[in-house]
């Protein structure tokens, strides 16, 4: 397969070239000399090296190259789109202490969001502020003129729509900020009013039933800015932005629809005839019956959605009756990193039950049980004596170095000790807190070899081989040394699990017993 | 001139179509008649009075609908493009006491960041945590993985090249976010180390020169979307974005250039030949010696700049060299409307000082002094009885409502008394801690002549006649509710400053006096 050379070294993955903790390029393109190219190039044990003629190397696992294009699922190509009927059988909902408590949960809440634009959780605290608090679960607050939050109930001098207890139609809020607040959250706290039902029409559908109805129409609210605009005593905002926002590749990214914010567009009669009878088609579309999803949110629910794709609405209700939300701002791409930590965690959680399951089997250095079994030994040993989450994990996890199967060896020119190797790739997921006991957990028993009497007698056959080749017990200077490192009572603490974790009488729980306190521990 | 019938119902002003507080649209598109058409259409008085085949009314001015398209100001049209030696005579820049002290100097440092993308404050106080009182002094803060405000230092374990002694090549921030912050502030606590040098090169102007240079090429960049990408344990975040972002008019609205983290593009390979040449080219472009501006922060120094058109560098230190700088993000959006915000309060104070010069050297009804002796007087007596700024202000203001000039004969459908239609006018500016008491002080003398021996005696002529017309003294419940009202006290102290405003010997200083506190008073 041909391959575009500039491209093949921007992605060169070696630890020269890129950070292996962010995946950071180390390098600027216009680094790269003028005439590179590749010089020979070899197809070897699963990965193509290349020489280039600037003497560099670089080694690519086939898989790589092979990988295809996964996109940032921003676009409609990205989400579901939807009609109200879809969701004959419920929408997206969760318990907010299900949602709390299991990452399973919280990952199924937050790509309802991204897929379909919205979820609902249930039984969050009816407390003022808590909205907030749902936003900081996933991502982070955006603060505007309106404060952190806002109140939605019926007020004396409002200086928006929302604040009054007529019915609002189908929009999407703040277009006429610049970015746009990509999430908004409703919380009720009361809504014991006749009316005030809730409301969602996918927009992205719209867009799509528009484009397929009328296309002019929708190329022409593709193409045109529109002014937005909004002012209050302390506040004028203004942005011009098309109604329909498309990417360069012409997928629809964005809709902005909010009839009370459109400003004073400036064009030629005709044009603005013609963009009138597009935009009053596009209103129309967004208020087909088919469209409308309709459900009433009681205290305690609180509403997230997708405030650049939904456009929501709400009926009018009595104006005595009593209805109080809190609201706010937040945005998507805060959500989208939450569940990609959560689905990399997820198989990270799914990749050690592997290797626990698989290699785990294996012989332990010649010790009566196999090294799965030495670890969950070792775990349960340390849930027995009332460890702290973080320390059970070290314990559970101390030998995970020594397994083939975590790529390992793709961190070249690394100390390849099982002890730092293992720590290494934990720190893909886990705190000092769990890595470094991992880390000093050889170096515990040459302290401990060094400090306690009769330690070192009570070693295994294995361990005591071991003890010389990872260089016999500390000289007095490395134990103090050792001694005065804040890790050094967790390291300890596993060493003691570690050594005593090898007896073939001993029945340890299985991997799953473990997985909560590890996705917990994860965090 | 034809009109476009959708648009010009759509702009109706009338109070039954737009609320007057915020200019929001009380109607919904879909609410207009399929057939709407224009009916009768007459030009009188400065308005196009138009009535439709529904039956509404409405009224424009003239001046509105020969008003010129404004733009938002956030593409390249509405900037001002330069090269470093534009500023070879200096950079915008301010002292930190005199941008809090004084709307112009705060509106030429935000104006600087609207037009030239960037600005410095001196003198900011060498304080952690101060660059988010920087932010909030104009907008709020965008608050990320990396917290609210992030340090820039040399770390031990940096997750981000720019936690490192490294020099780093011009780039935007944050590609990788969606939406992505559009500003970045960066305030200096410390630079003491060799190097560490700031530069910045103004991305539009890059694209620009690209698009002339090799408009394919700034085509091809314009339109493919690339993968950014950031991840740490905590994090993963990405966004597939083009370079150089147009708006559907073609005109270039946000530059996003960060070669650490483009990720792996997915393209045939004489697409990703392409692509690369065209990338490089860009990127080359934004090293000329000529686009490059450089300057070196010191403590108390906070920069401030435009983090979808500016690229911002730093040259390497020494790796010991103490140098601490604290950052934060926040969004233009704010900062526009801070700034249209100053900017409507300086025309505000024009007007005022315009109706002041002009219609307030009329007569007073009768009264020995013109209204505007009468009202600076007023103020002068407030201000020498040691009153607070607001009632200062309230006092100067309180016959506003007797102007023509205010624009009020706009306000259809109100009550034309005069303390009402003045407050109501203030209120576009000034807080009800101004506005009531002015809404009050002819109840005030109507309330006093009820329950003050004495004091309808002391009345001029003109007060004593204009008494009648307002209804006479108050009864004695509303003598009692009005004593009861919050702010009957302010309303009293108003009205005793009016009535001894009218000394033809008095001499109050001019309305120009009274600028600086009324600025104060307006935030």
């Amino acid at each position: 397969m041909p391959l575009s050379a500039y491209w093949l070294r921007d992605n060169c993955p070696c630890t020269e070239c890129r950070d292996p903790r962010n995946g950071q390029k180390l390098f600027q393109i216009t680094d790269l000399p003028e005439d590179l190219a590749i010089g020979e190039s070899v197809e070897t044990d699963g990965r193509l090296e290349v020489t280039w003629s600037d003497g560099h190397r670089s080694r690519y696992p086939l898989t790589w190259l092979a990988a295809p294009q996964h996109g940032d699922g921003r676009t409609a190509e990205g989400k579901r789109l939807w009609v109200a009927a879809d969701f004959a059988r419920g929408i997206p909902e969760a318990e907010w202490g299900a949602y709390l408590a299991e990452p399973e949960e919280q990952a199924a809440v937050l790509s309802a969001v991204q897929r379909f634009g919205f979820a609902v959780l249930r039984g969050v605290p009816v407390v003022e502020g808590q909205v907030l608090k749902v936003a900081e679960s996933f991502g982070y607050v955006r603060e505007t003129n309106y404060g952190r939050l806002f109140d939605v109930r019926v007020e004396a001098d409002p200086n928006n729509l929302a604040f009054t207890s007529a019915a609002i139609a189908p929009h999407t809020d703040n277009p006429y900020r610049d970015p746009v607040p990509t999430l908004q959250l409703l919380h009720c706290l009361r809504n014991e009013a006749e009316g005030g039902d809730s409301g969602l029409v996918d927009g992205f559908r719209a867009a799509a039933v528009l484009r397929e109805e009328s296309p002019e129409d929708f190329a022409l609210l593709a193409r045109t800015p529109v002014p937005f605009g909004f002012r209050d005593r302390g506040t004028e905002l203004r942005a011009d932005r098309p109604l329909i926002d498309l990417d360069p590749l012409g997928r629809i990214r964005e809709v902005r629809f909010n009839n009370r914010s459109i400003g004073t567009l400036r064009m030629g009669a005709a044009e603005l005839d013609a963009f009138y009878a597009a935009y009053r088609r596009f209103a129309a579309v967004t208020l087909r019956r088919e469209l409308q999803l309709e459900f009433r949110l009681g205290p305690g629910d609180c509403l997230i959605f997708d405030n650049v794709r939904l456009l929501h609405a709400r009926t009018a209700f009595e104006q005595g009756g009593s209805r109080h939300l809190q609201g706010c701002y937040a945005d998507l791409d805060g959500l989208a990193s939450t569940l990609a930590v959560l689905h990399r965690r997820a198989e990270a959680l799914d990749t050690i039950a592997e290797l626990f399951a698989g290699e785990g089997a294996g012989e332990y250095l010649g010790e009566d049980v196999t090294i799965a079994e030495h670890m969950l030994q070792a775990g349960a040993l340390a849930e027995a004596a009332g460890a702290p989450d973080h320390l059970v994990a070290a314990a559970l996890l101390h030998d995970v170095g020594h397994f083939n199967g975590t790529g390992l060896e793709l961190m070249e020119g690394r100390d390849n000790r099982h002890s730092d190797t293992g720590a290494d790739w934990l720190a893909h997921w886990f705190g000092p807190e769990v890595t470094e006991p991992v880390r000093l957990h050889v170096a515990a028993k040459r302290y401990l070899c060094a400090v306690e009497p009769g330690y070192r007698e009570r070693l295994s056959e294995a361990s005591e081989y071991t003890l010389k080749v990872q260089g016999g017990p500390m000289d007095e200077a490395r134990a103090a040394a050792f001694a005065a490192h804040p890790g050094a009572a967790d390291a300890v603490a596993v060493r003691r699990w570690d050594d005593q974790a090898k007896d073939a009488a001993l029945q340890a729980p299985p991997f799953d017993h473990f997985r909560p306190l590890l996705a917990r521990t994860m965090r």
